[in-house]
């Protein structure tokens, strides 16, 4: 093998980046992926790419599984399982063991349930110290949160706190160690942010919401399978995170939900389905909760979907060195696209928001365009787009405190190091620098017409 | 054609059936479902069969449309308007118009988000008419259901009464009209009864819940696709539904949710996520409810699912003569298997549990074995799907009332007129017959061990 060596300093070629690939022991991952010839695909943090083994294993549930076994594959297919099976998929991905993660539902689902269940541990606790108060006099009364949160999981929040007499605090992400005070009951974020790539501290934050009396709920959606996520060293009380994006289980694939083991006999959530009883069969007409995780369960687990999801998630049972190998794979895709994009693309008005430093930083990069190219973000994406580097989006929140860089536009590159190489990353850059210097962004067919997805 | 004539006295044959088969004009919808040789499937009730267009369907969208088009599908592939799609799909089988359905979620999930509707409006009109009394004082604070109604759906009751200060009251099917007092909030019933096949007449209870000034929520697991269900005509307030039996959407199929358009514009369900807002995409920090029924949305749509779910939906819009065709067939389909059941079967010791009266007949029929077989229903149906007749067992209630007919075990049997034929009616019939006279229900391999699904 030739060693294509280089200076930090001197301009990097496609060669070298093919020399980073030549040396990354996970690139032989890529085969197992089936991304479109022309296409460097950087959006995997909202969509991931099709395993190719997922064709083939979703054709089998449908012809032999569903169309042969017809109600018998609930058992003799293991249907009825499933939402365990792909639960322990999942666990080693977010440092859980077996046993404390099911895949149902959608994360907007699973965090009202587990939130829900937050509330009723927090207004429990609560009536034990104080004996019995009012709402209004509750100690623990405030769910706090990130004002940037993704909305979805505000909106939750909202709809939860209206309801059940608690009040939902929205503060910057810089704010939260300072607003973790004993009137906080729940402690509600998102690991990494999805606009800026931001990545928190799980263990202390967590750490801290434990002591002044809160709970701790995390949202995973952007750190399964795209960062090593430790729940139990952590000490999280609750989890849930998404299927379709780092773990490659296909679009709207089902979610997943953890409890820590402390509360996963006695907590409560209110979509109390018969899939979550303890004898769902036995058709009882009373509700009682399964033993432990099963109780996050409601309605019948929807198979085909789980089944795309376990076959994304068998592809990381494969990969030597685990959650790790692909941490660091992914650090150096993200360093080495933010230093490409800083040489050749960034004094065409763009500026960088992701953190700098690997501990802050998830598996994405965002760019902000900003001075004379500050309203031209979406054009620009859509221009990289049409020359096959798909990336996304997302318009800035008007919002946001004046000096915060939420209120900038955001180009955002997803890194997938299952499938992302360094010579995609070397492409990508190149393919930006070709949009900016033609000016080709500035073609009609590229401006904004409507909301986008 | 030769038309082969019987009396009602003299016992038909399979050539008669076959006759019957020869001028059915649904028989040839029978070419569009995958159902394996040697199996008679009556188990559509349970989970439909595969259409055959379904397979190339799914496999479109895991290929073509995620692995080509990534996240551009998004738009490029209709999938973010799939739950309305899909539930125009839906809204003719069910007298609803389209704009009034969405596909989403599970009929458990849906039956929490239109319940809370539900109590909302209970509670609010309540205020508006008596000042704001306390909870306990409500005039109208009952959720009535019916004792046996499927357990699920009472399980989603207890948590939100629990929640929300209101009393779940079951009663039998026959006392509904009396408990329809005005203490009632809510009433809520799924339309076809899960093991009896007793069809509940959705017009007259939904008129006399409105004269006390209840609402009406109607589940139509066991109705749509099954029997002509007209929700606007029965002036109906609220009705979900699950994909996955007489819809053949597959295993786990998104349910359905229906809101009177009286309601559409002002019901708030709690579960309040992204794709319900007005502007998913404009992520804004509060939560806004989209116009209609799209509210009633919460996670990203399960693409795969909801695919296979379009697919066969798809095939009842060939049907000629539409719901009205396919319960004609389905009338005579059950009054064949009871009419030969009873010529050749009961006398082994079973008795009918579903209504002979069309009127008050579903798309099943469901038997009791009694007498010295009281105990053997499991092993009976066993022996039968061993012989590829697939029905399905369902024990008896214990805790239905001493009178109840709810107390025997039954064996339970579906009959879909798009893919049920009248030769496999006699041929289920035949292999039944032949069970209870040979005996073979007794060995061993069919005798109960577990919980079965």
């Amino acid at each position: 093998m030739v060693l294509i060596l280089r200076t930090m300093t001197s301009a990097m070629t496609l060669d070298h980046a093919r020399a980073l690939d030549a040396q990354d022991p996970l690139a032989p991952m890529r085969a197992q992926f089936a991304v479109p010839d022309g296409v460097i695909y950087l959006d995997g943090n909202s969509l991931g790419a099709l395993p190719t083994a997922t064709a083939a294993r979703v054709a089998q549930a449908v012809q032999h599984e569903w169309g042969q076994g017809l109600i018998r594959s609930w058992n003799t297919a293991g249907w009825i399982a499933s939402p365990q099976r792909v639960g322990d998929l999942m666990a080693p991905l977010i440092g859980a063991q077996a046993g404390q993660v099911v895949a149902a539902d959608s994360t907007s689902i699973n965090l009202y349930k587990v939130l829900h269940a937050t509330l009723l541990i927090a207004g429990g606790a609560h009536s034990v110290r104080a004996g019995g108060l009012k709402s209004s006099e509750k100690r623990h009364n405030i769910v706090l949160s990130e004002r940037s949160n993704f909305p979805t999981d505000l909106y939750i929040a909202q709809s939860l706190c209206a309801q059940h007499g608690f009040t939902l605090k929205l503060v910057e992400g810089g704010e939260l160690e300072q607003a973790l005070t004993d009137e906080v009951a729940v402690l509600m974020l998102t690991h990494v942010h999805y606009r800026s790539g931001r990545m928190h501290d799980m263990a202390a934050l967590t750490a801290r919401a434990h002591a002044v009396g809160a709970l701790a709920i995390w949202d995973l959606a952007h750190s399964a399978g795209a960062v090593p996520v430790d729940l139990l060293a952590a000490d999280a009380d609750f989890a849930v995170g998404c299927g379709y994006k780092y773990l490659n289980g296909g679009p709207g694939a089902p979610a997943f939900v953890w409890v820590h083991p402390r509360h996963a006999q006695t907590f409560a959530q209110p979509l109390t389905g018969w899939i979550g009883h303890a004898q769902p069969f036995a058709f009882t007409p009373d509700y009682a909760p399964a033993p432990g995780i099963t109780r996050a369960l409601c309605g019948t687990p929807p198979i085909l979907a789980m089944t795309a999801l376990e076959s994304g998630l068998q592809v990381f049972a494969q990969v030597a060195g685990g959650m790790q190998a692909l941490r660091t794979k992914s650090l150096k895709l993200t360093d080495l696209f933010i230093e490409l994009a800083e040489q050749r693309v960034t004094a065409h008005g763009f500026t960088l928001i992701t953190p700098r430093e690997h501990g802050l930083r998830g598996s994405q990069v965002s760019f902000a365009p900003i001075g004379a190219r500050e309203k031209d973000g979406y054009a620009i994406m859509q221009a990289l787009i049409a020359r096959g580097v798909i990336g996304d989006f997302r318009a800035g929140d008007a919002n946001a405190p004046a000096d915060s860089t939420d209120r900038h536009d955001i180009l955002r590159f997803g890194f997938a190091p299952l499938y992302n190489s360094f010579a995609e990353v070397w492409q990508a850059v190149e393919h930006w620098q070709a949009v900016m210097t033609s000016g080709e962004w500035q073609r009609a067919e590229f401006q904004r017409k409507a909301a986008v997805t």
